[in-house]
């Protein structure tokens, strides 16, 4: 996948452990049966994080969501570990929460810390009983082998269906100080049901307030993960946590001032990148889709129009099929949930192989079918909406919609 | 498609020539170059009929929309006759309006009739010029066609990748006089890009006011075919009208007395029949879905928490895997955008093949895979789910989603 330039913010290498005092480490315990997948995953920070998260809007939790937030409530926004199981959701099940307690017992024992400082998290499958004793057995090795270079083996416990790792890391300074955030992610394959979607896991040196961490949080997961659309499904387990340990030595950040956006840039950049590693890595997904939707009365109108045209079925059937169908696109424009002019929209089809103009003020234009041909046989797939009635942006992102999608989800569960 | 059975309401032949009074003929005229499909088609009663319509809530809305709009606003909720065209949607054009009006004339003047009694309707490829020779030379040989029979005519010339004829009609009695109500449907195929997706012509003989007619027909569509999802994508020449011509000589229904429920009953049945029919040929179906949401708390949040199961994409892979995945069902309705108690759901999955009880206040239970795959192996899937937190009922129908859903939408335009 092609990572966006941001002035001021180098890609680094170390995903969850590319910030200062923080170690990861991942193995099987036994919940895979293929020995060589790793199954349950952990990240630890030296010092004590202020912290925050965002979880699923689903009626349906998962028990480690309501366990997370009880412990995030009790420490006062602090955590110092993240460990994690992969295979089995943990949801739907009548002794999921003391399972998820016990887990987070068994990680605090271990590191000798506060279980209320663990954050916990499963995906897999629903409404099947969580066996303890892998967690049991393999808890200490787990801890034993946490290391500065273990963000990769973390990365590949959370992993389900996902056909790639997914991390990504910056550098920055606040007031001189060099600092990092990085993040790992999984998700969009769901052979088994309702593996939950997504899981996120950010990690940072920066000295940050956890209220100035939530509040970034909330905003940047608007228009990030919360504009990433596989299949309109909403998982039962999604979470984004973000850890800052404070090691990079900034003053803290505990207001809106200079270097609090520069954080939020971080954080901003890291997310995406993950969000367009989740949409490349869709199920059954041959492109990665962005729709940008520019020039629009206000930033939620621009929200919801490149949200439903990321959504559409019949648009992502088009892209699969390498089909300019701008017929498509403006239809999903014009059903949005948004109040604004289609008479005034332009469309545009982007990608490293060109672009095509489409679509003028709401109407076809003749356009190159061969030149369109070539712009969307590339593997990520830019569109372009100009509203012309404002100046709010924003972005979405998605895949195509593939055979591999149905035979993916329309396999037998077992 | 099995047709449910409604006491003192039986099924009759007819479709749209049901209801006396009421002419169709349907007839190729060039715009399809397979010469045994029928492009053309009229629906014409031999006296003026009150009338009532509702539209598609996109915001690009075809050309004929705006000018049967136009129509009845200016007959002051009367018309005589549809005159529809298949294979071009006449939407996006800058003639269409003007075209539109043309078609309307041609039929007016060809019937002895006012412009303004004229419902027009177009359904096929948005953004092309629709090309007004082929109406100018056929319009007199379609209107001298017009029969007691040509129902099936009419509703061949409307298909446009549909696979089966869609007409229901129903027979009941009003106040002693024996009425008739039938309709004829197309949707669901879209090899080309937003052939709308579905047009509904209803006739019927029944004595009724304008104003009755259109409160009757909100009411219905909200609970009928706005209950129905192929892939969750508005079309934009959507219409379904309504013509009451009077002639079984009931007393005119102008208050909601008990004919009017009768009427209504009599609507709701043809308009849930056609919204069925739609289901069972969506987009390379094989499976008609209904989901039926009952003890809902009240009757919208039971609409929501349908058309939300109906619409998941991951539902409908299992539905066409015949996998009883029950957590997708959970989670589709726990993201339903809708207050209730998930802890006290209930799920049934049900055939003509049996029942099998899958979910129980709001966790699995134990039930027999073989007899599950056994209801699911049947064509049409009724998915039945208990909120046990109230009074109120809805539906909702659609389709599994299948390969050839993707093959049919993946292909190239032309």
């Amino acid at each position: 996948m092609t990572k966006k330039i941001y002035e001021g913010y180098n890609y680094i290498e170390g995903g969850v452990c590319a910030a200062q005092g923080f170690l990861a480490n991942g193995l099987n315990c036994g919940l895979n049966p293929d020995k060589e997948k790793n199954d349950l995953g952990m990240i630890y920070s030296k010092a004590v994080c202020n912290a925050a998260a965002v979880y699923t809007q689903n009626k349906v939790k998962g028990a480690p969501i309501t366990v997370t937030k009880e412990h995030l409530m009790k420490s006062g926004g602090k955590a110092q570990a993240v460990v994690v199981n992969s295979k089995n959701a943990n949801t739907c099940n009548a002794d999921g929460i003391e399972k998820a307690e016990t887990i987070s017992r068994l990680a605090a024992d271990c590191l000798g810390i506060d279980t209320s400082l663990v954050i916990n998290a499963s995906t897999g499958v629903i409404g099947q009983v969580l066996p303890i004793e892998p967690f049991e057995a393999f808890m200490q090795e787990l801890t034993d082998g946490l290391s500065e270079t273990g963000n990769g083996k973390a990365a590949n416990a959370i992993m389900t269906t996902d056909t790639i790792q997914k991390e990504v890391a910056v550098e920055f300074l606040l007031g001189g100080r060099t600092c990092h955030l990085g993040g790992m992610a999984k998700g969009s394959g769901m052979i088994h049901p309702n593996m939950a979607t997504t899981l996120n896991f950010v990690t940072t040196d920066v000295a940050i307030s956890t209220a100035m961490i939530q509040k970034a949080l909330s905003d940047i997961v608007k228009v990030t993960y919360n504009c990433l659309s596989i299949d309109g499904d909403t998982s039962t387990n999604d979470m984004v946590s973000v850890m800052a340990n404070g090691l990079a030595g900034n003053d803290e950040i505990c207001t809106e001032n200079a270097d609090y956006e520069n954080f939020k840039q971080a954080l901003y950049i890291v997310m995406e990148n993950m969000t367009m590693m989740l949409a490349s890595d869709g199920e059954g997904a041959s492109k990665m889709l962005e729709c940008t939707v520019a020039s629009a009365p206000d930033k939620e109108t621009a929200v919801i129009v490149a949200k439903s045209v990321i959504r559409s079925p019949l648009f992502k059937c088009a892209m699969f099929g390498e089909d300019a169908n701008w017929g498509r696109i403006l239809c999903a424009i014009g059903y949005a949930e948004a109040e604004f002019d289609i008479g005034k929209v332009d469309v545009d089809l982007k990608s490293e192989k060109g672009i095509v103009a489409v679509c003028r003020n709401g109407a076809g234009i003749d356009f190159s079918e061969e030149q369109a041909a070539a712009v969307l046989s590339a593997d990520e797939i830019y569109i372009q909406i100009e509203l012309n009635q404002g100046a709010s942006e924003a972005k979405a992102w998605g895949c195509d919609l593939t055979y591999d999608y149905v035979k993916i989800n329309g396999d037998y569960r077992s």
